[in-house]
């Protein structure tokens, strides 16, 4: 199975590269890269000289398209649609890793990002979180694969909204984010002078693009409308989400509850792991993994509920969960070329 | 005035040595250490060489009190209250950094930490956060310096709770803590090799020894009982507290309120600086300075306040508002010796 | 093929472990840990919870010997020789990653480590460099494999002492390595409170254990007494050696003659890259890979040739080349479960 | 005596800001930025808010010349000369922070950089290395502050010239700094995911700006030519240098020898600390701080000698440099408003 992975020069088409190449069910025949057309992928990143001899190529979708079976897109919003329509004429399957098709509603995506260019395929794109939409992703041609932030906001809270054991009112998710998440981009505050020894929130009071696609899949989830206070950090870090949850769940509600719900939900999942109790999420144990690990605190005395989790943004919470969608579309295990253990230390 | 640091070798009691060294109405006289006694102070903390010529020495209470105007103790809890026993009796003021003597109420005292070894003297102690209690300082002779967690927390926190605007219900905070808050203690999950690149939480639940005391000022200025959810992390820096606070307030509030709040209680205040609107507070604005950011932001479509605070936990939370304490209590304007501009970068 | 990891609960045991967890040539069939005897791996490393249902063991050679066929020993020096001296009197092949194995001479063992529990085994034992000693390895029953510093500082240098075109005098090797290298060992300097932020060298003056290997190597190669100054350094990360090293060669000696003395040594190798002119090692090049670069920079102004490399001292430094060894013992591809890419970033 | 920071918004000129904030001996009125003309200081860098009123303007030298009694200038090269050049016409002193008086010979500035703006001045300038040139500093009124890595080479290599006990031949010189030593430029390998949990080489092979400077001194201070090869890395910290010399000495010379030598040239000196036998320097000794920290090691065994040194770029290496020369040219005492103690930890 020949796969291009367009858009191969920033973090996320990166981290595709470099799952595509150790992966035996995908053979990586084009990457492209209009800044770098020409230049050897292993002179752009060399990390990866010795393991591949190819060159970044500018976007040709017909050509492209006679070269590959199957396509990841890894451009930015509103860039990518066009190119995944292209594909998605030509008959290939298509992961796309923007934002461009993971709000249902048009009118969310234009409010939220800019005109659409491919509104017709918006019903057909099916939201790549394989341990909510498995069988939707199997038969899918066109996956949107999720944000990193709320790949690590919904996978622990969906059971419990699905349970319907939260109370209503907003829910307030505080998620800490290594600088890797906002990708290679020259901006002052992401230089290492700035970013190390800091930390801070952005975007906050409604602000974050990932909010939508959250309260999209939490409502649909709850099978009501949910809203969320969500608040970025930046984390003196390169890979990786650490994200809090605060829920008033229903009076009575316990420790084993919480437990039971998250074991029925991930229990047979092998990328989501849930902690024993007393163990809580942390970087370090995901670090260059495809686990998200998740665990529920429940607090007596304030009659509250606490969800944690941890993921590497750029592998579950990115270019590991596309080839995750990929194995499903394909047909092969779902964990093939996904079970790298992470570093440690 | 000279001064002694009772417990130096620590983080806690060198930045007061570094605060002290520089101070013009002190003279840093003694510093103890069990463990390092007759070892010359820039020896073991190289920093400090050819700043000074002391030595530590080991706690004897009667010599030091001969040799100082000033104590500040800087020991474990239970071991703290001993020592300050002994200091209190030949009558000299007491800024302790330890837990002894921020509890009111001897049974919270002893539920969470130990006997408790001189209960005697919990009513004479003033709670050192000094635009807080600012009068009650200047009169003490003993005062208590809030813990590092809790002066993030109470100072954005206590001006809306004491102006009733906040609806009953628990309230959430999500902190974040460079690993110098856990001291200079050989623990495996503080080694660089597991705690960088890394972020996690821990104590979650209300297992941390800082709840008691964030609860009790947290109520005594709403007036009425205060539950706190708070989940500390261990950030991969050395110094710097970062925390979110999630409320809900009263129907209608707004943005104008939240910061006419703010402003009304630290306008005049110079080390805590309340942020223009869209500036979020980071550690590296406060980096070795005695400054606590704050800032408030209404979200008005989930109804809900996010009240956001930076510190460095070694200087506002703990060395630097012990030295402000100490200039109340001694009469001295209140930001001498601590006016150093944070590094930038 | 099953192996056995004895003392898997250090850096250099649990890097064996992630490797060989993917390796198609072998099942991990046994790890020790005389503390942590009974624990499950996956609950002392929760990075590996999920992958693994193997539980931590005390050393039994006897018993280990039976359900085995080969065997890694990661324990401290003079505690692996008597253990590696068991299992090989049980017929089975061994890779040690101590220093027992290291040093032909007995007596500069000795002079640098303990008195040897297991001498007779010195003469049969391989210095498991691979692109040095590729035959040798191969027909070996006992691999000594070498030290992260020692490989990061011969494979640059060997070839240019082979061709002889270094001008006699000591060698200047300054190196700086990952906290990881120093082991998970509870020492103050190695908290990241002390070592974040912070470089600084240790061991100068001839004292670092890692030397007489390097000398012992250096010597062989150059067909005489080769002498060096070892600098190491603390460098604030978690993985990874940069090394520099001063030299002055022949009178007339030039970049395209050091160019080729690399790719000689090195174009036919899979994990020892020859950076192009103008390229430089970096330690995010090979983060979590087997791979070595290295870079030659001739100085015709100043007469000089600097050699230039980076490893991850946990992979190619330590258990990726151990691996890369058994792999040639066991006449597997050397390549096979090794060709993991670097994360990138 | 009022002072302007011509070129504020750098780092370079943001440390002198945050010295001279809280110097007794200077006002400081004026802090310039094209880019940032009409903002207020504490605006563009949050942790200098509330320390002054301060707002950028663009240069204009005649009315600067007319608010100012002293000028510190840290504009890029051959952009600062045009502006020294102004103020001194003016009749003010200036110490210069770029490049543009560094170097005696003008054409050696202008192969290494560009055609000079203002080569009459070049005689008039003092390097600005307050242990090397006191005498001529204090009568200087116009002063180049020395680049960073040259501060840290100079320090500890130039006694060892002038006692003349070196052997001819190259210097080798293995320098590592931190980030921001490269200023606020936003380039790819400055980013924090780039550059953390990373350290490389650049700049090799005799291509470093700093190079000529280091060799006129060095060779002032043989009183014959020295050529240095010099290797600067980028270490994942933001603040620091650590520099390793490696020197031949003649036949004979021993660990007391080398001590005397440094203890000579600095026993009396403030700023420059010998450390005790057996101690290295580090960054974390002199983080924020105006020391340098060196040391000697003699290795009998190879015959060599190692200098090790230590500073704080930004302090010791520009802005409190920088400070100290303009306190000698005031007459006030060297160390007013410098005395600050490092951030420890």
């Amino acid at each position: 199975m020949r796969a291009a992975v367009v858009g191969a020069s920033g973090y996320t088409g990166l981290e595709l590269v470099r799952i595509l190449l150790r992966h035996p069910g995908f053979e990586l025949a084009v990457v492209t890269s209009e800044q770098n057309a020409g230049t050897p992928l292993g002179e752009y990143a060399p990390g990866l000289a010795g393991l591949t001899d190819l060159t970044f190529e500018a976007v040709d979708v017909a050509s492209i398209a006679k070269r590959v079976d199957f396509v990841f897109t890894a451009l930015p919003h509103a860039t990518a649609a066009p190119v995944v329509k292209g594909f998605r004429a030509a008959g290939l399957p298509v992961v796309d890793l923007s934002a461009d098709f993971r709000l249902r509603e048009l009118a969310t995506y234009e409010s939220w990002y800019a005109p659409h260019p491919a509104p017709e395929l918006l019903s057909t794109a099916v939201y790549g979180l394989p341990e909510v939409y498995r069988e939707e992703v199997r038969k899918a041609q066109l996956v949107a694969a999720p944000g990193c932030y709320p790949t690590s906001v919904l996978l622990p809270l969906l059971p419990f909204l699905r349970a319907g054991v939260i109370a209503p009112g907003p829910v307030f998710v505080d998620s800490k984010s290594g600088t890797s998440g906002a990708g290679k981009k020259l901006a002052a505050n992401l230089l290492f002078s700035e970013a190390a020894s800091n930390c801070s929130t952005y975007a906050v009071g409604g602000k974050h693009r990932h909010l939508p696609e959250m309260e999209q899949e939490a409502s649909v989830a709850a099978g009501a409308d949910v809203s969320m206070v969500f608040t970025p950090h930046l984390l003196p870090t390169i890979r990786g989400i650490v994200t809090s949850i605060y829920l008033t769940p229903q009076a009575g509600f316990d420790q084993a509850q919480a437990e039971a719900i998250l074991n029925e939900a991930y229990g047979d999942e092998e990328f989501v792991r849930v902690l024993p109790q007393g163990q809580t999420p942390s970087l370090a144990a995901v670090r260059g993994s495809n686990f998200c690990d998740v665990a529920a605190v429940v607090d007596a005395r304030t009659g509250t509920l606490l969800l944690l989790s941890a993921i590497d943004n750029l592998v579950k919470g990115s270019g590991g969960q596309a080839v995750q969608c990929a194995n499903l579309m394909l047909d092969l295990p779902e964990n093939t070329g996904l079970l790298e253990a992470p570093l440690v230390p």
